[in-house]
C-alpha cells in the first residue's frame, strides 16, 4: 500500500521526501484501523491536488517567533507534511523551553490527527493539538451548522508506545454516519437532529439535516467554538466561518503544544505512575462482562498488531479508485 | 457577603491577605451566578478547614523549574489562593517565554475553575487549565466510578471581558443533579445510569448509582482519563485513584497553561478577529426562536450585571449556616 501511495503521490507532483512521508501516514493510519482518514481518504487527497486546493511544492515558512511560540504559514501545502513539520518544530521548542507552541495557518486537512500525537509521544513529549475545520455542526440550540467539529488530540508516552486521545467535537464523524447509513444501522446513542430539529439515532436523518450532535450537547459546542477561536488568533489564520465562506475545506488553522517530559522527572518513575493509573482504570467493573474497559489508543495497538500480521482490509471500490490513479 | 466571608475566614485562621482573596472569589462566583461553587460551597470550605483538610497557613513552594515550566507544591493550602498564585506564576512565565506551564500538586478544590480563566484572560492571556478530582464518574462501559469529572477551563480575552469555557467532564455536576432531584425535575438529556446500568434522565437514580454520564459518552470518559494522567505526571502529584483511596477530596493536582497574546499580534486586530467569529456564531438560526444562541461566558456577564444591581440571591438555609460560623 505504501509503495503504491508513494508512486501515485510522485506522479501527482510531490517530491520524493514529501511523497514518502504522506504515504507513510496514510498507510500507518490504515494499519491502525483508522481507515476513514487512511486508505479511504487517499482518493480525496489526490482529488484536492488535482483541483489545486493542495499545493504539492509548498514549503512552510516561519512568520513570527517569540520564545517558546512560533507562527508558521503552511502555504496550502499537504496537511500531513505541514503537521509533521509543525510537530518536529514544537518538539524543538519544548526541548529549549520545556513547553512550546507552534500555531500553523494556511494548511490543509491533517488527515488522522492522532498521527501527530503518536509522533510526539513516542519521542517522549506530551502533545496537545487541534485543528479547525469547515462548518459541519450547529451551535447548541441552533439549526444551521456554523461550528467545525475541530478534532482535539492529547497524547503522552507510555512504555514504548503512547496513550493517544483523538476526538472530534461531534459525537460521530461524517465517515461513521455515512457507514452506518450505508449498513442501514441505527447509532448507539443520539447522533444529531433530524430536519424537524428532534434528536435522532438515525444516521441518514442526521446527514440530511447536516446537524450532527456535539459531544455533551452544549458542552462540546462550547469547546468547539473555543478551539476555533484559539486556532485562529494564535496562528493569525482563517477561522471556521472564513473557511466555510470559501466552500472548500482548505487553509485551516492548527495548534501544536508540546511539553518535554525528560525535563520534568525520571522517565521510569513517570511510566510507573501512568501504569498505576491504568491499572486502577482497568479494574473498572464492566456493565457487560464480555467487554473490556480500554483507554484511548489501547484498541489501536491490537488493530495494528492484527493488520500487520494479516494485512490491511481494504474496500474493493476504494482500492480500484486508487489503482486507477 | 464579601465582608462576612472575610471575617469568618480570619476567625478560622486565614491571614488577612488570604482571607480577602478567598472571600473575593467566593463572592464573585456568586455574583456571576455560579452559586454551587460560590456562596453554597462556603460552608463546606469552612468544614474542611475545621477538619484540618485545608491548611490555612500553607504557602506554596517552587519545587522544580525548567524554562517555561514550573512545578509547585501547594502544601494542602486553600485551593483558591494556590490557584490564584499559580495563575500569577504562569502569566509571569508566559511573559518570559511566550507560553508557560505551572503544574501544582498537593492543592485543594479550586472552587469555580472559571475564576482563573477570567483572571488570566482579563490580563491579556490565553488560559488552559484543569484539575483532577476524587473519583465520581465511571469509565465508559463501567459500573463503578473510577474517573474524576476533572473540570477543564479555556479562556481568552475579549474586549474588556473574556470568553470563558468552564466545564466538567460529566454532563451534569453533582450540584445540578441534587438541585434537580430536590425540585423533582427530570434532566433535559440523559445524565447517567440507574442502578440497573440503564441510561436515565432521573437525577435521583443517577445520584443513587453514583454513575453520572461523561460528556459525549466514551469521548468525555477518555478526555477525563487523559486530564488526570497529565495533571498527575506534570505536577508529580496524586492521581484520581490515589485521592479516592484517601476518601477525602484533597491533595489535588492541577495544570495551568498561559500564552501571552501581546507577543502574538496586535491586540485590536485580535479583538476584531474574535468579534467576527462571534458575529457569525450569533447569526445561527435558533431551533427555538425565543432562545438566543450564546457563547461560553456570555450569560455570566448578564447575570453579573443583574446581581450587582439587585443583589445576590441566597438560599435561606445556606445563609443561616454562614451566619452561625
Amino acid at each position: 500500500m505504501q509503495e503504491r501511495f508513494v508512486r501515485i503521490l510522485i506522479k501527482y507532483g510531490l517530491g520524493d521526501g514529501a511523497a514518502g512521508r504522506c504515504a507513510e501516514i496514510f498507510t500507518n493510519s490504515s494499519v491502525d484501523g483508522i481507515y476513514t482518514h487512511g486508505v479511504n481518504r487517499f482518493p480525496r487527497f489526490i482529488q484536492y491536488i488535482r483541483e489545486g486546493y493542495v499545493k504539492v511544492d509548498a514549503v512552510p515558512t516561519l512568520e513570527n517567533k517569540c520564545g517558546g511560540i512560533e507562527q508558521w504559514n503552511g502555504h496550502l501545502g499537504p496537511g500531513i507534511t505541514n503537521a509533521l513539520d509543525s510537530t518536529d518544530q514544537v518538539m524543538r521548542l519544548a526541548r529549549q523551553h520545556g513547553i512550546g507552541c507552534v500555531a500553523l495557518r494556511n494548511t490543509n486537512h491533517w488527515m488522522r490527527g492522532g498521527s501527530y500525537g503518536w509522533q510526539a509521544a513516542k519521542a517522549g513529549f506530551v502533545f496537545i493539538g487541534w485543528t479547525n475545520t469547515i462548518a459541519n455542526m450547529p451551535a447548541w440550540g441552533a439549526r444551521d451548522a456554523r461550528l467545525g467539529n475541530n478534532p482535539l488530540v492529547i497524547a503522552l508516552p507510555y512504555q514504548r508506545e503512547a496513550i493517544v486521545l483523538d476526538m472530534a467535537m461531534s459525537q460521530f464523524s461524517y465517515g461513521s454516519l455515512e457507514l452506518a447509513a450505508l449498513k442501514k444501522e441505527q447509532l448507539p446513542v443520539f447522533g444529531g437532529r433530524d430536519t424537524d430539529g428532534e434528536l435522532t439515532k438515525d444516521p441518514g436523518s442526521v446527514l440530511q439535516s447536516n446537524s450532527p450532535l456535539p459531544i455533551g450537547f452544549w458542552k462540546g459546542a462550547g469547546l468547539s467554538l473555543l478551539l476555533d477561536l484559539l486556532a485562529t488568533i494564535l496562528s493569525a489564520g482563517l477561522s471556521t466561518h472564513e473557511i466555510t465562506a470559501e466552500k472548500v475545506e482548505r487553509a485551516l488553522s492548527q495548534v501544536f503544544i508540546a511539553i518535554d517530559l525528560t525535563r520534568i522527572g525520571n522517565q521510569s518513575a513517570l511510566a510507573g505512575t501512568i501504569g498505576r493509573i491504568l491499572e486502577d482504570y482497568h479494574q473498572s467493573i464492566p456493565l457487560n462482562a464480555s467487554k473490556k474497559i480500554v483507554y484511548p489508543g489501547e484498541k489501536v495497538l491490537l488493530t495494528r498488531q492484527h493488520n500487520l500480521a494479516n494485512g490491511i482490509p481494504v474496500l474493493k471500490n476504494i482500492w480500484e479508485q486508487i489503482l486507477a490513479f
